[in-house]
């Protein structure tokens, strides 16, 4: 039998905080019973909700601090009065020390990159780190990045997120080699910034066993699902991602508002209330809660802030996922037998100096 | 009684070219029977329309060119192989000429740019032109630019398209001072890129009176309705914009497949149709319709290429609202007024050498 996957959760992360982390910590424990957990935060707080669910309290041990890193702390904050001692801090400090495979968090997302970041730094061969999360597509599920970690990258960045993305998607979606396709605002060679054009040469040029690289894709091939991975440098990709939310709201609005105009129609709303409740399925955001950091010495997990225990049980399996299908080592074998190709030449000429 | 609105065609463009146009062309008049068209393009086909379009024909003259330009043509064959002499360049050069108010075009997007480009030239004190356009939000609708343009840009080029895009709102939406917000990725100060952050001082300081500068926007605020002109560079704007449309198709699929899952669901699907048919008004991609070319001497159109007569018509009615209520003239008062403070400082630093 497998090691259990070990779990360092941030209970004080979120809008609510342990009342939301702990049973949605048991759902997913229910989905994968191999499961530890850590639980850092108010000792108090947390063993009032381990005593509703016995079974979690089973498998976890609680590491009380009194520290919490506050949803609006800037990084720098919450880096200066959190660090060593906040709920946050210590979760990701258990997987640097091999205590935890992984750290999930809802707390805010500037002061956990900034924390990993400071305390896991970045692999080999990997300079800035990026947010990936699954996009759910007409095709299926996607992995997009980065979601808003790095703003801009040249074409090395944008390879390294290529190689992350698709060892994700290998682990995720239990793909041999995912295809790969990067973001941009035509398919023909010629749109783009250079960077962009730079690296799907850079991609075409590797060649690599692990992704195919498909090319260009427009912003409207996400939700077709063009490609398992899709790629983009994270302003573009955090706006990729928000547009598409507001989208969905939109026209939820629009229904809504819609389907309770007339009579008639809530006569028909409610004939069709299993399809709309197959659709509201379809378009649940808690399903696709769970945002990895990628490119650091450790799994880091991001969930939404202001999700509810169901949805924060989904960026705790996303975590289990992670770990029991090797997230790490399927990254860094790619970068050992790569990197040298992707280091940008900066960092060549300084190797060299 | 104010002179008509004089409107170039190019009967020619998009992927059917005058049977799309004409027809389309005659729907926008019959809402604005104030206007005279100017048609460019294959004389038999566009007269064998025009036939079956008596009014449109009473307001039309034809000018027959044997040359058009491709809809897969690359920006530069365009201009090497129909500069002169094609419906495109023709319907944009009478714009130049002074023959035409406002050129409309189903035709290629790059290269429909790179022609007015070349013709029109910028407007004095911008650098780079901008695409604009409608984007129907919970709040009403609003204008988004820069939709795919030009990749990039400093403060400066930020600013302008405030400038221009506000113009554009006070032209659609009938406001006194529309509100502004710039595109990014957080709505903290700290956010986004370093020239996002000196737009947002730059256009503070201005505090113009054509323009209420609200701050940051992120892209789930633009379906929200944030504000009335959305602003950011070209790459993410086109990322925005399809991002948006792809999940509208992603949700307008489920739905359908949704209401045809069981038998109580096609009944219900019966019942609500009327609330259906409001929906799909909602969500009707043909009423945003009309990419307007700003910062060009001359005002320019682009319509969708796969568009139908109606969405067509959209287009020609966004062309004819440009003109009639003087966009060239509310951009040019506040340039003139702060063109000073936009130029970039390498500009200004060459006009002093």
């Amino acid at each position: 039998m497998p090691q259990k996957v070990r779990i360092a959760l941030d209970a004080m992360g979120g809008d609510v905080g342990a009342s939301v982390v702990i049973p949605g910590a048991a759902i997913s424990l229910n989905r994968h019973p191999d499961t530890e957990f850590l639980l850092y935060g108010n000792g108090a707080l947390i063993e009032a909700q381990l005593a509703a669910h016995p079974a979690m309290k089973a498998v976890s041990r609680v590491i009380h601090t009194d520290v919490a890193v506050g949803m609006d702390d800037k990084p720098s904050q919450a880096l200066r009065r959190g660090r060593k001692t906040s709920s946050m801090w210590l979760a990701i400090d258990a997987v640097k020390k091999g205590e935890a495979d992984v750290a999930v968090s809802a707390g805010n997302t500037g002061a956990l990159m900034a924390m990993a970041r400071f305390n896991l730094r970045t692999l080999p061969g990997i300079d800035r780190p990026a947010i990936a999360a699954v996009w759910p597509t007409l095709r299926g599920d996607s992995v997009v990045l980065d979601l808003g970690a790095t703003i801009g990258g040249d074409a090395h960045h944008l390879a390294a997120l290529a190689i992350m993305g698709s060892a994700m998607a290998r682990v995720l979606f239990d793909l041999e080699r995912p295809t790969v396709g990067l973001l941009n605002i035509g398919v023909e060679e010629v749109k783009g910034g250079e960077e962009i054009r730079e690296a799907a040469e850079l991609l075409r040029s590797l060649n690599l066993p692990q992704l195919d690289f498909i090319g260009f894709v427009e912003g409207d091939g996400i939700g077709r699902g063009a490609a398992d991975v899709i790629v983009t440098e994270g302003f573009s990709g955090n706006i990729a991602l928000k547009a598409a939310e507001g989208t969905a709201r939109q026209i939820a609005e629009y229904l809504r508002s819609a389907m309770s105009r007339t009579l008639l129609s809530r006569i028909g709303y409610l004939f069709a209330r299993g399809a709309f409740n197959a659709l509201r399925g379809k378009m649940d955001p808690r399903k696709s809660n769970g945002g990895v950091f990628l490119g650091l010495n450790g799994i880091v997990v991001k969930s939404h802030g202001g999700t509810d225990a169901e949805g924060f049980a989904y960026a705790v399996d996303v975590g289990y996922d992670m770990v029991r299908y090797d997230l790490l080592t399927k990254i860094n074998q790619t970068l050992n037998r790569h990197g040298h190709t992707l280091a940008p030449a900066s960092a060549v000429q300084e190797a060299l100096s």
